[in-house]
């Protein structure tokens, strides 16, 4: 069993900086997220784009703004739950919370902060038959760990910056890459493009549209698919299938969890700390909904430190809370180390 | 009479930010400040000191803030009105504002956002007789521009940061000066003091202490001052005296707004626009309170967003707005430049 103060539910923007607001307060984080690498869709989706809304940043890559905040937080020292999907959620007697992925990591935790974002991102599978089946036996959404394909076969379908960029990564990994889509025009960025025409070329990535993936076989993995060219049947065998034709959020478990949902967001307290229905379950940044709400980064970090207070002042009753300044007080880590300002000295002149 | 959409009192990073958010909404924006320069306490108080919660920068200058935020609303061309007061509100019948400062200058606008931080900054003036009839006449409580005090002799008293830092620079500047402090140690960053000490031993810079200014003297101007030298009287020539003994906020005149006024800070409708008791006034940032606020600059960032959505709603009834978000849109400076995202190429590979 995970042991923590606040569990944050979203390693996105908003769940980062929780982190760095909880730990000034000396509560410990951890972060369940359902895709294999904090960010969320900064990482996912957009990491080569420049976001221009941050405040103080007149523009930073969103890969970056990631970056940035895993520097921020890295004293307060979070702990991650990757690659899982939050589940279920059992409030005990004590107030506390267990909540248990779909692997069935279980964490218990004194407060519960839902950072979802748009929901958890769920790969757009193609229609094919029997592609269930093939799920962690050869079919593969995401590439958690390109390690797994080293020297395999590997088919890549889809037309946007995943399958190319992968397809450019993974011809240094696997024996053979494989790029099938449904169109001759690729939509992504130039360099990617042309890095893939250029590999093409090479001989180290085959390019085959337009098509699409009509079949799967294998008895206990992939062993091969079919495939329709132009009209024409084609059999291809590789070892690895990855279908990249994006991914569509989906709030998932949380929204058999008894809160109150509108718009498939959840209905916060914005005049207090952003809490839910649920005492001691919150939700912030773009998962939840309130009265002129944006669903903008820089109000998802408000958001975030208003709840950690909140949180604070639950678990430590009649304790009054004095808000410190880091500027003025510094930053201790948990880690034992301390950012802070440099001191001004008392000196006389002669 | 100068026009805009959104008033803005304050230059503090809340207020500055306002005009980026005011500019994806093609909402013109001015800025009244006391200050002679924009950035509030970040740039009057602490511009070398570290701010450890702004959220993606694990640490940055209070000063680069203020520098990053220029930058970042610079395409929105904000109008200033720098060393200057509000001093009176007087609501027109369409429901717009005129408002004007201590000198007189007034802007008409279709709201106000008091961004006004802890208030305006006063300088705490030292108990000398006859002081106010030498303002701008010799006296200086702050350094306005360097240039009025170019081939004069200058007295600047005070034992911190500004009094070093003022007499380091204007060493080169001015014809002679001397630093006169009550105590023998001087308070500071340690560089400040060696430089000081340094520009001592080379003359630059006559040091008088423990002593204190008593008194001023002069017809129409100062023409020198008397000082208390350990019990000793001596008077000496001077064309200025620069007391710099700190700044205390003040509300000022704006508390006599008829705004709801708790604990000298304004009150206002957090669950909704940071709306105060008068419509089409907004307090956002350290000035405002409500249940649960922390006077934190990200937290004004947040409540400058949301004020401006209420802004543009109210002088946009029934156009519904739709959130665009930067990354995807890019933002369109009043200035003809356009920052965005590199395009997507769709292209075929052959």
């Amino acid at each position: 069993m995970i042991e923590t103060d606040i569990l944050i539910i979203g390693a996105g923007p908003t769940g980062l900086f929780t982190v760095f607001e909880a730990g000034l307060l000396k509560l410990k984080c951890h972060i369940i997220d359902a895709l294999p690498q904090p960010g969320g869709q900064l990482s996912e989706l957009y990491p080569k784009k420049p976001i221009f809304d941050i405040p103080g940043y007149p523009s930073v890559l969103a890969g970056d703004l990631v970056d940035n905040l895993m520097e921020q937080i890295k004293q307060f020292q979070p702990g991650f739950t990757l690659n899982e999907k939050a589940e279920t959620i059992e409030k005990q007697e004590d107030g506390s919370f267990i909540v248990t992925t779909d692997k069935g990591t279980a964490h218990h935790c004194k407060a519960v902060a839902i950072a979802g974002g748009l929901g958890s991102f769920e790969p757009r599978k193609p229609l094919i038959e029997d592609i269930e089946f093939y799920e962690d036996k050869g079919v593969e959404y995401f590439v958690k760990d390109p390690e797994l394909f080293r020297d395999k076969r590997i088919v890549i379908a889809g037309g946007g910056d995943s399958a190319l960029d992968w397809s450019i990564f993974l011809s240094n990994v696997a024996s053979e890459v494989t790029l099938i889509h449904r169109r001759n025009e690729f939509r992504g960025a130039l360099d990617s493009v042309e890095k893939v025409q250029e590999l093409k070329h090479a001989g180290k990535i085959r390019l085959i549209t337009p098509a699409e993936v009509t079949g799967l076989n294998g008895a206990e993995h992939l062993e091969s698919i079919d495939i329709d060219e132009n009209g024409a049947h084609r059999n291809i065998k590789t070892d690895y299938f990855i279908p990249l034709f994006g991914l569509s959020p989906k709030l998932g478990a949380i929204a058999n969890w008894g809160l109150e949902i509108e718009k498939n967001a959840i209905k916060v307290d914005n005049s207090l700390d952003y809490q839910t229905n649920i005492e001691g379950i919150y939700a912030i940044g773009d998962v939840n909904t309130y009265p002129g709400k944006l669903k903008l980064i820089l109000c998802g970090f408000h958001e975030a430190t208003l709840m950690c207070q909140s949180v604070y002042n639950k678990l430590n009753p009649g304790k009054k809370y004095v808000l410190k300044y880091t500027t003025v007080s510094g930053v201790d880590g948990f880690d034992g180390t301390r950012k802070e300002a440099e001191k001004a000295v008392v000196k006389s002149i002669d």
